[in-house]
C-alpha cells in the first residue's frame, strides 16, 4: 500500500449543514445568567455585542444549520481540507493502530479558526455592521478573522495580549496585510484597559482582559460588534464541518473511529472534529471514546471547576457554565498560546460532565517532541497547539501496540506551526520547560468565583 | 458566479511523466563545458556530484520521463495543487481580464520546491547516497530538500548564506526540524569557505560561494551527492508537473492562457509553469506570450550577457551558456532572496535567445504592494519572490482593461509568504528602497566572465 494515503473530496461535499450537538444532547447545557439579575439571559441582552442570526444560532437546538452559500463560496478555497492516513508515523512507532489525521492547516492564515471567522464576518455583514472588534492570544484566531474581514469589506479590531504582541510581531504583521488594525492589550484605548495600566503599566497582558478590551469597544458601538474565536456555542457549530467531513472521508476509508483526539483551548477544534461522531452516538449510532488533551499547565477540565463564571476578567461577559480554573487564574509561560484560557466551551464541559468525554492534561515538551516525529515522518510541522492533539493520539497508539489491538484513531492537526518557529528554536536550544501551574494560584482563582446557584 | 473558483484534479490526475521540453526545442541548447579543458563534458564527469539518473534527465532529450511511483506517492500529499480564477482580484482591479493562478503554496514546505526535492532524493536514494549537500538563500529549497530527506532517509546539509542565515532563523528552524543540519555560509568547514573566511572574517555570503561550498562537500565523499534547487535542466523537468496539471484545470475551466508570467531567479518555477504550454506551441499548438517577471536589481535576462559562465563563485561548476551577470555580480539587498542569483537557467535563457519569451525588471515595492492587494482580496499573503510574478500579471491585466480586451491571464503563485513576515513589517514601516544595482560592478562583473568560444 502507499505512504501517502490522502482521502479527498470534491468540492460538492462541503457540508451544506453545520452540526448542532444541541438536537441531541441526553440534558440541555445550564443557561447562560445576567451577571447583575443572576437570571438566564435572552436574546436582547446580547444584542449589542453580536448579530442576531449568531445570537438564535448561540441557542438553536435545531440539529441542522444551513450553511449560506456566500459562507460555502469562501469555504470552498480551502475545503474540504485533506484527511491523511498518517501510515509513515505508524511505522515509526511500530504500531498495529491506524492512525488519522483531518489537517485543517492548509486553510489561508494556516489553521481551523477561518471555519468559524468567514461565517461570522458574513453574519455581520448581512446585519450592516461596519467594524468587528475581537481578542487574540496567538493570534491564530486574530488573523483569521482579518482574513474573512478582508473578503467581506468589514474592518478589523483586535486586542492582542501585550507579550503576544512583543514575541509575535509576524502574526501582528499577517493581521496587518489582510487590512486589520492590532492593538497590544491593555491598552488605554479602554477603561479596562487604562484600569489595569493604572495599577500596572507594564502588563504583560492575558486573554481574559483582551476579551474585556474587545466587549467595551463593541458594546459602545452601534456599527460594531464583537467576535469570539472559541468557547461559544455558534463557533463550536462552525467547527462542525471538520467532523462532518471526516466521517465522510473515513467512509472512503471504509473506517470509523474507536478513539478521537483533539487539543482543548477554548474547545472549538475539538468539539469540530468530535461533536459530529459524539451525536452519532447519541442517536444510538457506534460508541466512540473522545479524549480531550489540555495544557496541564492550564488544566481547566482536569483541574478546574465545573461552575458559573466570566469569560473575561473586568467582568463583562455574561456567566456560563464551563469548567473554569477561575476568571484571575494566569498559567505559566508555555508556547500553545491558543490553549491559555481559563475556561472550557460550556457544550465541552457539558458532555465532559456528562461522562461522554475524558480529558488528560500533557506538558509541552513531550509534545514538541511528538511534533518533530510528525515533521520527520509526514512532513508536517504542527502549531505547538495541535502537538497536543498528535501527542495525546501517539498515546494511543502506543497503547494499541503494548495491547496489541489495531484500534483507528482520529486527531485534528488543528494548524501548522510556520508561525510559531521561535518556540521550536527554544525546544531545540533545550529553552523549553514544563511547568506547573501554581496550586495557591489555582485555590485563589477559584476561591474568587462568583457566587451562583448553579 | 461564485466569487471562489478553484479547479481541482483528483489525485489519479498527478501527472505520470514530466514534460521535457529539449524534445521540441527548434535548435539545441549549448553544450556544457568542462572548465578546464573547454570541451563539452560528459555524463563521467558530472558522476561525483549527481547520481547517474539525474545525469541522464539533464541531457535526455525524450518528450516524457517517466514519474517514478515512489516520487507521485509523494506529490500525492499536496498534489494535484489548486488552479484559482482570482475574480476578487480582477474585481479590485476592474478588468476585462481573467486571472487564473496556480498555488504552489500548499506543499509542505509551502513553495514549488519540492517537486523537485522529492524526485532528487528518491534518485539519490536508490543509487545508495546516503547525505546530500546544498545550498540555500532564502530558504525554501534547504527546506524543500530537508523534508524530502526525511522521507527518504538521506542525511540533508544545508549551506546557508550567512546574512539570511542570521535573519532567517525560522527558516533554519525549519530545515532542523526536519533533520538537517544548517551551516552559515562562507564556512570553516570548506577551502572555499576558508579561502574567502581568511579575506574577510565577516563576508556575508552569497549563493555563489554556498553553491562551492556544498560543491565541494559533495566532490570529497563518495557517499555525498549534491543537489541544487533551480538552473539545470532536470530541476526544471521537475518542475513541468506545475504547468501539465495548470493546463488540464484549464480545460477543466474551458480555457487557454494569452499571457503566462512567472518570476524567475534560477528560472525553475518559471520553467515549470510555462514550458509545457510552450511545448504545445513548439509543436504547432497555440502561441501564447510568456514573461519572465525578475528583480529590477538583479535583471539577467534584462541585462545579463547571454554567455558561458560558471555557477559559483569559486568556479568549481561546469561552464554553462546563460543570461549571467557574471558570477562575481553582489546584487542590492532586496528582500525576494530566492531570485538573487547571478546566472539564469540555460534552458530559459536559450528560449529567451531564441525569441519564444519576454523578460521584464520589476522593482520590489510594487510587488510588495501587489502582495498585500492579493491578501485582501483572494486571501493569500505570497512570497515576495511569488509577488514578482503577481505584480506582472497585475500589470497585464491593467492593460486589458486599458485597451478594454478579455485576455486570459495565468501567473505562477509559487509559495505563500508565511517565512517572510520581517519583509512584509519592513513594507509597512515604509523601510523598503527600490535600489538599482550598481552598472559599474556589472561592468566589472560581465568583464570577468570566463574567455570561451560560445
Amino acid at each position: 500500500m502507499s505512504d501517502t494515503v490522502k482521502y479527498l473530496l470534491d468540492e460538492s461535499r462541503i457540508p451544506k449543514a453545520w452540526y448542532n450537538i444541541q438536537a441531541d444532547l441526553p440534558k440541555p447545557p445550564a443557561p447562560v445568567l445576567h451577571p447583575g439579575t443572576g437570571q438566564p439571559i435572552g436574546p436582547d441582552d446580547l444584542a449589542p455585542l453580536f448579530p442576531m442570526a449568531l445570537i438564535q444560532q448561540e441557542v438553536s437546538t435545531e440539529r441542522e444549520i444551513e450553511i449560506p452559500e456566500p459562507v460555502r463560496d469562501i469555504y470552498r478555497q480551502w475545503r474540504p481540507s485533506p484527511l491523511f492516513r498518517a501510515r509513515r508515523l505508524e511505522k515509526a512507532l511500530d504500531t498495529p493502530a491506524r492512525i488519522y489525521y483531518k489537517y485543517e492547516g492548509v486553510s489561508p492564515a494556516g489553521s481551523h479558526k477561518p471555519n468559524t471567522a468567514v461565517a461570522q464576518a458574513f453574519y455581520n455583514r448581512e446585519a450592516g455592521i461596519k467594524r468587528i472588534s475581537t481578542e487574540t492570544g496567538a493570534g491564530q484566531w486574530g488573523s483569521s478573522l482579518a482574513f474573512a474581514g478582508a473578503l467581506f469589506d468589514i474592518e478589523v479590531k483586535v486586542f492582542m495580549v501585550r507579550v503576544s504582541y512583543n514575541q509575535k510581531p509576524y502574526r501582528r504583521a499577517l493581521m496587518e496585510s489582510y487590512g486589520a488594525t492590532c492593538i497590544p492589550s491593555p491598552s488605554p484605548e479602554t477603561q479596562s484597559g487604562r484600569a489595569i495600566l493604572e495599577k500596572r503599566p507594564d502588563h504583560p497582558g492575558s486573554l481574559g482582559i483582551a476579551i474585556s478590551e474587545a466587549v467595551e469597544v463593541a458594546a459602545q458601538s452601534d456599527d460594531t460588534k464583537y467576535a469570539l474565536g472559541s468557547v461559544l456555542n455558534h463557533v463550536l457549530l462552525h467547527q462542525s464541518v471538520v467532523g462532518l467531513e471526516a466521517m465522510a472521508q473515513l467512509e472512503l476509508a471504509d473506517d470509523y473511529p474507536d478513539v478521537i483526539v483533539g487539543c482543548t483551548g477554548g474547545g472549538s477544534n475539538f468539539a469540530g472534529i468530535a461533536f459530529p461522531f459524539l451525536g452519532e452516538q447519541l442517536r444510538g449510532g457506534r460508541k466512540v471514546r473522545i479524549v480531550a488533551v489540555e495544557p496541564a499547565a492550564c488544566p481547566s477540565l482536569t483541574r478546574g471547576r465545573f461552575a458559573y463564571d466570566f469569560g473575561d476578567t473586568a467582568h463583562l461577559t455574561p456567566l456560563v457554565k464551563m469548567h473554569t480554573l477561575g476568571s484571575t487564574f494566569t498559567p505559566p509561560g508555555f508556547h500553545a498560546g491558543g490553549l491559555r484560557y481559563h475556561g472550557m466551551a460550556p457544550l465541552v464541559s457539558h458532555v465532559m460532565d456528562l461522562g461522554l468525554i475524558e480529558a488528560v492534561g500533557l506538558h509541552q515538551k513531550p509534545c514538541f517532541a511528538a511534533g518533530v516525529q510528525l515533521a520527520r515522518t509526514e512532513g508536517i510541522l504542527p502549531a505547538p497547539e495541535a502537538n497536543h492533539a498528535l501527542k495525546g493520539a501517539i498515546d494511543e497508539a502506543l497503547k494499541c501496540k503494548e495491547e496489541g489491538v489495531s484500534r483507528a484513531i482520529l486527531f485534528n492537526l488543528c494548524g501548522h506551526g510556520h508561525f510559531d518557529m521561535q518556540a521550536y528554536m527554544d525546544y531545540f536550544a533545550d529553552k523549553l520547560v514544563d511547568q506547573d501551574y501554581d496550586p495557591d494560584e489555582l485555590a485563589m482563582a477559584l476561591a474568587g468565583l462568583p457566587s451562583v446557584a448553579a
